[in-house]
């Protein structure tokens, strides 16, 4: 077998277990994501041995939850975000401190070194808003007023937790560049804000004259390669690439609103690749850094308290929305997934976290990432699941502006 | 810029430059396909070097062949190949034969080593389905009875091109081994005429079972698992991956007629990933390797004799159809595209193809792929374009049957 159709192997693995394991999950009323996640740790590393993450499978894995954020923009009106922008900033910074606090203090009360007790606060400041996003759009419950509060803090979480990283990064390199950090945080935020304000207008003008090409499918390729373009400035400038991803599908929401095949297009891609994410971060974890009982203590006691402090972070930021929205919003902010394994990836390349610690910090991320979404069902069941999926044609997308008033 | 922000930013490149070629092109009433592959030429290696070919971009660009295929395949009952088999049949082989014989007789009379003269020949005999089928769906003329036989024969075509390849490849080796070569061809001949015959009433008695799974969209999901899953077989067996796609989406194209959102789903997949199949095609061109007088010679001399022996080859096998429809069959078999590529990368990897001559054969490969669709538009301009799209909802697919059995 050549090498390139041993890749296509391991992609048929990858996806028919995902999709074998999230119809027993849904069977089992689970979230299909969690069983997609396991059925990365059964036929990675850890037990089978049948696929082990690579690169491609990472490109691919990026690729697929660029487009599910990009689809989620798409059915995100820039106006509803905007409108719990304070909610949504309260609810981000309380997130971001309290979890890197806590984390950094319990590593040094471990007997953790500084800079290694800093990276393991610092992997527990970022929300991987994919998962909760998977969860929240496959129950149709994306316009409820939470989501969009989860939506716009996970923005606001990464630019904070870019910061967090920026100035961790330098201390454990030996060196702080205030005024490249001041720089690099302005550049996002700006980013973030220019996009979000701009972006619909910009894209409202432009949409006739798109239509005019004569290239086949002009919108829906003219709105890849925006995605792909705005995903690689925010990667560049160091937030996440699916945070410009969003921003790219926000900024096309009204315009392409009436565009019904739009949608279909871009869950074509979605279907298609999210699995790969999903099992790509299951796959990370190595049951067998977790040998000694007391790494097995460690890794259950960062778990907790990577979900207490999000928990009780956003939930605190959510304060006068009710006890039912608070928990929404504390629990659809605890996954750690993707964002937290990169971190651990880079402490481990700039050899400030131990082999031993990188998977703790592996299975903090996956764990919180496995928790989350089996509460997030009860919680959201009472939502009006209005539209359905998200690609359903006739969905509208707009939140009722004098509930998104009262939120913000 | 981080390596994976890197790759994202190569994606974009390619995305955005076969676009801007492709809108260019259709304004000139050209072919978009013929833009895309030039823009790989222009920012490949050979001109602009603002990206090269890789790994990554290999998988992605075979990915998106594969969906196109399988799109084609969802489009065409298998009553309507089945039907022009003989005809295919006779097409193919003669296709194979003539392009053969020639090509290494050219060699050996331009003073080739034997072997080298052989492997000449080969990378002349298969055909590249790919870009023909490009260009046909975007007119809206795959129903048209030459495009069946186009298809039947680029199948048959395949797998008579692994013969050749098996027996060319071990006489390179110096061991050939008849009873393996043989019984790759027959297992080949096998996996096709089985998919051909039981996939299409196994897919119809499945489908009920599908629909009630649990899993958002069972119909599109277990349909790229069956799709990828035949190409690995495909693959494995020696056969392209894409003609497994191909099989897997004729097989569910009865049991799927009426899901409409399949084909967007799929098409969304295609949209994205086929550009990255063109401009990666366009990019294996090494202007350098043609630097002196004799090697632009030979290139072209062994361009025009690729055409024409096709053109002849295959047009011939069209007797009787008169002569529009003949010109139809040869020109739509005479892109050798990725298939020629892959067949001097072998000759490569096994010291018997010179770095001069491989730059010649893929000079001829993307040669003879850019020559043939600016003639497939005029001839195929009479067809009823009935479906305009292939994706679009209410494309039937199923030809007038008295037609193609007086073609059979």
């Amino acid at each position: 077998m050549d090498h390139t159709t041993q890749i296509l192997l391991h992609l048929f693995i990858m996806l028919a277990a995902a999709k074998i394991m999230a119809e027993i999950f849904e069977r089992l009323n689970q979230p299909a994501v969690v069983g997609e996640i396991l059925a990365g740790i059964i036929i990675g590393p850890s037990l089978l041995n049948l696929v082990a993450p690579s690169e491609i499978i990472n490109i691919l894995a990026e690729v697929g939850v660029m487009f599910l954020l990009f689809n989620v923009g798409l059915e995100t009106r820039p106006a509803a975000i905007l409108k719990v922008g304070i909610r949504a900033t309260v609810v981000a910074v309380l997130g971001v401190a309290i979890p890197f606090v806590c984390g950094w203090a319990i590593m040094l009360a471990w007997g953790a070194p500084t800079i290694e007790a800093l990276f393991i606060g610092t992997s527990m400041v970022a929300t991987s808003v994919g998962i909760t996003v998977r969860v929240l759009s496959s129950m149709g419950v994306l316009d409820a007023p939470t989501s969009r509060i989860i939506l716009g803090a996970a923005v606001i979480d990464d630019v904070l937790g870019l910061l967090v990283l920026s100035i961790v990064a330098s201390t454990a390199e030996g060196n702080i560049n205030y005024v490249d950090i001041i720089g690099t945080t302005v550049l996002a935020l700006g980013f973030t804000v220019l996009i979000a304000l701009v972006g619909d207008p910009l894209a409202r003008r432009s949409t006739p004259h798109i239509e005019n090409l004569r290239i086949k499918e002009p919108i829906y390729v003219v709105g890849v390669v925006i995605c792909l373009g705005l995903a690689v400035v925010a990667a560049d400038i160091g937030v996440s690439a699916i945070i410009g991803a969003f921003l790219a599908g926000m900024a096309l929401s009204e315009a392409t609103a009436d565009h019904h095949g739009m949608h279909s297009r871009v869950n074509g891609v979605t279907e298609f690749l999210v699995p790969f994410f999903l099992v790509n971060v299951g796959m990370q974890v190595n049951l067998a850094a977790l040998s000694s009982p007391s790494m097995i203590t460690l890794a259950l006691l960062i778990t907790l308290i990577a979900v207490a402090t999000k928990f009780i972070g956003c939930g605190l930021g959510s304060w006068g929305l009710g006890w039912q929205r608070m928990m929404q919003v504390g629990v659809g902010m605890a996954p750690r997934g993707e964002v937290g394994i990169v971190v651990a990836q880079l402490g481990l390349s700039l050899g400030v976290i131990s082999d031993a610690l990188y998977g703790v910090v592996i299975f903090m991320a996956v764990a919180t990432t496995l928790i989350a979404p089996p509460f997030l069902r009860p919680l959201f069941a009472s939502e009006p699941a209005a539209h359905g999926e998200i690609d359903t044609p006739d969905a509208g997308g707009i939140v009722a502006t004098e509930e998104l008033s009262r939120l913000g």
